[in-house]
């Protein structure tokens, strides 16, 4: 009898996105949830953007640029050239066919719909058989708090490339915000199988989610297996400012300062063979393997091991 | 000395941006003021469309698509075509160069500027030296009667392709706009030398300017005649439903009404060599050349004659 039960992963974008189309690919259709950092959002020209839904939305549909790791394959960038001629502000990439996600979704939303109505209209539309929700509908916008200002994370993240030190994190809005119900029902559904956080920031990426009200108790009574999958190999991020950050923060930049940041919510960890040696120092049972995803086989492949791996701590445990 | 006195042409879009170009090819910098018709405007996907404006905008830049006389040259489609997957409305066509200016004019607008301050901005990116102005920064929205319905502009003209049968138009928000003041003001220029109502539809491109409070006044008291080149040749519109309409509201198809749509406007009046024979109808002096403009060069020639013809009118008429 094949496999029908349900596994849900918690992303953000490019990094988290390789190892949820691994999982998308290994799972078949209807059996992926992928709940998407929302915290990166905002509005750009007038534009409703947000980044990590929508690396997922291509990487998932299987439109997604290869190289860039974010942004439509096959691109044109007319808008971006005549833009600038006009005066416009591009520090911030918008590709033409990437625009019209943001334009019908910035339209859509002036119509009344929730951000999780229009991303299923995507997905269905795309053919992308997992379902794709944002943490929230509502606002929640992550900003960086440096020594003299705090920024917001576009204007951190994309404007100036990560190069302000940072000293903390504000998830503006997240008192306020509901977490997606069907995020949460999808974390007590009876067949859930695992769940995993994905190979993102744990700051940037994850910590917004775990900031909504409800999303830490409802992962710590999911009655499946919580894994995280490690960002870092060799004391450095594959992508992004993740070991840059636990550095200004001091935080040692080691797979066990990962597996402790999520302290309390996790039944395994994954990480990259290179740091074998730090195992004993993790609290929790890990699997230690090959985490770097540069080929799709590599998405596959992990995803499959982590896969197995939920399945060992389950037959292990009983939660 | 060269001659720097102004010019005020009076334009919707394809047709009367053609002699709008020979205008100011003819004229140089800094003399030629167009007032666009904003009758036409439409939010379209959230998106501020002005499209009798951009088609001014381009031809004027030298960045128009020559063939279609719409949108920008050495457009691309990925926009659309991504529009298209993701189910949003295809019916109104956006290039993604063209959606530049959509979105950062729909952008400036949210931030508080005027359609002016906006076109201005546009016009000095990139390189237009002539005065190009909305004919009012206050909503006037064209809208098209037939039997059963009234339309707006967009849905009647583009989705409907022309093809419900007319009864009138109304100009919905014109007793309430004001007209542009820079438009008033170039109309009491001193060194005003001629006012040239373009070959535009004179319903739909030309009436809703005429509706604005004090244009009719500002035509009669300017001190340079008035002349309108005629958009239509033996019988038929050059392009768009100039004649469809005519003889849906049951006026003949000739110079003569347009001229006479024009009734107490005009100082002269220029109509195509084809109509040779109606000439003796025509109630103000006119001048009998070739209009259509299929070249650059039938551009310049005709904007040439019709200036050389203001001149005539001048040194003839003491207004």
């Amino acid at each position: 009898m094949p496999d029908t039960r349900s596994v849900l992963a918690i992303s953000g974008g490019i990094g988290g996105a390789k190892l949820a189309l691994g999982l998308y690919r290994i799972l078949g259709p209807n059996r992926l949830s992928v709940v998407a950092n929302t915290g990166d959002d905002f509005e750009h020209l007038g534009l409703y953007v947000s980044p990590d839904l929508d690396t997922l939305l291509y990487t998932l549909a299987g439109i997604g640029d290869w190289e860039r790791g974010w942004g439509r394959a096959e691109e044109t960038w007319t808008f971006m050239h005549a833009l600038s001629v006009l005066g416009g502000e591009t520090w911030f990439k918008l590709g033409d066919g990437d625009l019209a996600t943001h334009v019908e979704r910035t339209h859509l939303l002036g119509l009344g719909r929730t951000l999780t109505e229009v991303t299923d209209q995507f997905c269905q539309r795309l053919g992308v058989r997992a379902r794709l929700l944002p943490m929230s509908d509502d606002p929640v916008r992550t900003q960086i708090e440096t020594r003299d200002e705090v920024l917001a994370f576009q204007d951190y993240f994309v404007r100036q490339a990560c190069t302000p030190r940072v000293t903390g994190f504000r998830f503006h809005g997240a008192d306020d915000a509901r977490a997606n119900p069907r995020f949460i029902d999808a974390l007590a559904a009876e067949d859930l199988a695992a769940v995993i956080i994905c190979p993102s920031n744990p700051y940037l990426s994850v910590d917004p989610m775990l900031a909504l009200r409800g999303v830490r108790d409802a992962l710590a009574s999911a009655r499946a297996p919580v894994i995280a999958v490690s960002p870092i190999i060799g004391g450095a991020a594959v992508k992004g400012p993740t070991d840059k950050i636990m550095q200004e923060l001091g935080v040692p930049k080691t797979q066990d300062s990962i597996a402790s940041h999520y302290e309390g919510l996790l039944d395994g960890f994954v990480f990259d063979r290179k740091d074998i040696a730090i195992r004993e120092a993790i609290a929790v049972p890990t699997l230690c393997t090959n985490t770097l995803m540069s080929t799709l086989a590599d998405r596959d492949r992990l995803a499959g091991e982590v896969l197995n791996f939920a399945e060992q701590l389950r037959s292990e445990t009983v939660k």
